[in-house]
């Protein structure tokens, strides 16, 4: 690792490491790698140099961290505690439409201090994955005058850190959010009103994922509104918010732009990315994808969502 | 009336027509316009002459049958029968994602034996919306050779008449129904999975209805995706399907073609008619919708669904 500590990267990303147990109606997988930062820096990497911001224990299989080595994810901001790793374990119902959690395991997670290694600090595109708007604020002023910030949170943190996710949510370029937590955050039902509520918190962009429906990207003045990549087989959707957002956000970053033509190109990378992501668990299918794959199903993509 | 019998009609759809009582978290409507006919002959009429096919009781209101007559709606194959029109009410839970019927009167429409009018039986469109099988059986036998036949139905003739309805899928072009219904006939949980497994009873096309997720059409070799048109306010979403329906069937006779092309294109202007319908109770939005509207719209939406 220590060829890529001091290149600047052009993407930070901090998040969750994690090791998962995942049920499906299928099968059970125990022992695997999981996290937002995991999955959101590995869909990242096919695009640009990208840097993860983490903590894992002492436990941490070697296997995972050559696997975010095979990526060519920089590691210099993954802190190694001594102690056990974050771990998580979920079920899905029948029909992977929800999922419940069986147990969480905050470990060394619940120390987590993030700490931007130099060469991160001018990371012109930063995604504050899903941890609490407390640290997401804290990694926030580590950085020097990033282009675009990306933000993602969870149901959790507008239960119980309301006024540090408003906050944080004031001060990025874009919020992303499942459907269920633009209702929670905003008490409207239609995602239009919701969009304009959370646009009115700060930042230019708010886009709404939609799971297996797509997403909507919403900004003061337009709609975009993205399909999601149809698929016959999911293994397992875990992970898929974060691998479209770590799609996206290295996808806009290849490009260089902020603009919203921009956007919504990223934002297609980002669904075709998932896409693959979830055919399998963990991160067995992106360790095998290749560029030329991403670009052939982006073209067919295109393709299959024209409105005519 | 009189003027309209003669003259050969480009669409003929068979349905139900009903007087609902409709309530929404907002507001509770009695007495209102319905059922499946309604809806989709006033979305087809923006394209083409639409004959209806239907029953009422001798109660119905005259005004409901000048309303039909003001969207130029051809109602030469509405029987008028002694006794009570169909009768249906149903209240919309919180999110207006589901509803719970709390009755259903059939009255004359349990007798209802469809018989086309001579001008109707060479329409070259047709859609049989939502009836029992084995009278959308009985129609069909009674057009000469139609070059599109399209087919809708719901849940409960999957649990009652399932022989027939396979029967009927077997002899149309193309299949309509949601995705629960999809799932439900199939047994499969995957969009792509269940369409497939339809395109083997005998239709050229399957579209699969996501609600306020959109749709989307598969045929042996392809799929195209249509997300739907994102609404701020929806006060009623009843007879959005039909809505869609039957603005596709109308199009697509307005096309006066029946390829890949040419159903997507009339997916779009389906999309765009349901979107408008449901701004407003029955038909209270449809009879102010101008062609005019119609057109700004699909622009507008063609803009909003790029792929980029």
């Amino acid at each position: 690792m220590a060829k890529q500590q001091n290149a600047p990267c052009d993407v930070v990303i901090v998040g969750s490491v994690g090791i998962d147990t995942i049920e499906t109606p299928v099968e059970k997988r125990e022992g695997i790698l999981g996290g937002s930062a995991s999955y959101a820096c590995a869909a990242s990497s096919f695009f640009v140099k990208t840097g993860m911001v983490g903590i894992v224990g002492t436990d941490f299989p070697k296997a995972f961290m050559k696997l975010y080595q095979s990526f060519g994810i920089d590691t210099a901001g993954l802190q190694v505690k001594e102690g056990q790793t974050f771990r998580w374990s979920g079920v899905y119902e029948q029909n992977m439409d929800h999922r419940r959690t069986l147990s969480t395991e905050l470990n060394v997670f619940a120390s987590f201090n993030p700490e931007l290694p130099d060469a991160y600090r001018k990371a012109p595109y930063l995604f504050l994955a899903n941890i609490s708007p407390e640290l997401q604020l804290h990694v926030l002023d580590q950085v020097r005058k990033p282009k675009f910030v990306l933000l993602d949170t969870m149901d959790l943190w507008i239960n119980v850190a309301l006024d540090n996710l408003r906050k944080v949510i004031g001060k990025v370029t874009m919020l992303t959010l499942n459907e269920h937590e633009a209702r929670h955050l905003t008490g409207a039902h239609s995602l239009v009103t919701a969009a304009r509520s959370l646009l009115k918190l700060g930042p230019r962009y708010v886009c709404i994922k939609k799971g297996e429906h797509g997403s909507i990207l919403f900004s003061k003045n337009s709609i975009s509104l993205m399909p999601a990549f149809p698929l016959e087989k999911v293994e397992d959707p875990t992970g898929a918010g974060d691998t479209f957002a770590g799609g996206f956000i290295g996808a806009l970053a290849r490009s260089g732009g902020t603009s919203e033509e921009a956007i919504r190109k990223a934002m297609t990378y980002g669904s075709v990315v998932a896409s693959f992501g979830v055919e399998k668990f963990s991160l067995d299918r992106l360790r095998r994808l290749t560029p030329r794959e991403i670009e052939s199903r982006a073209t067919i993509f295109r393709k299959l969502g024209r409105i005519l």
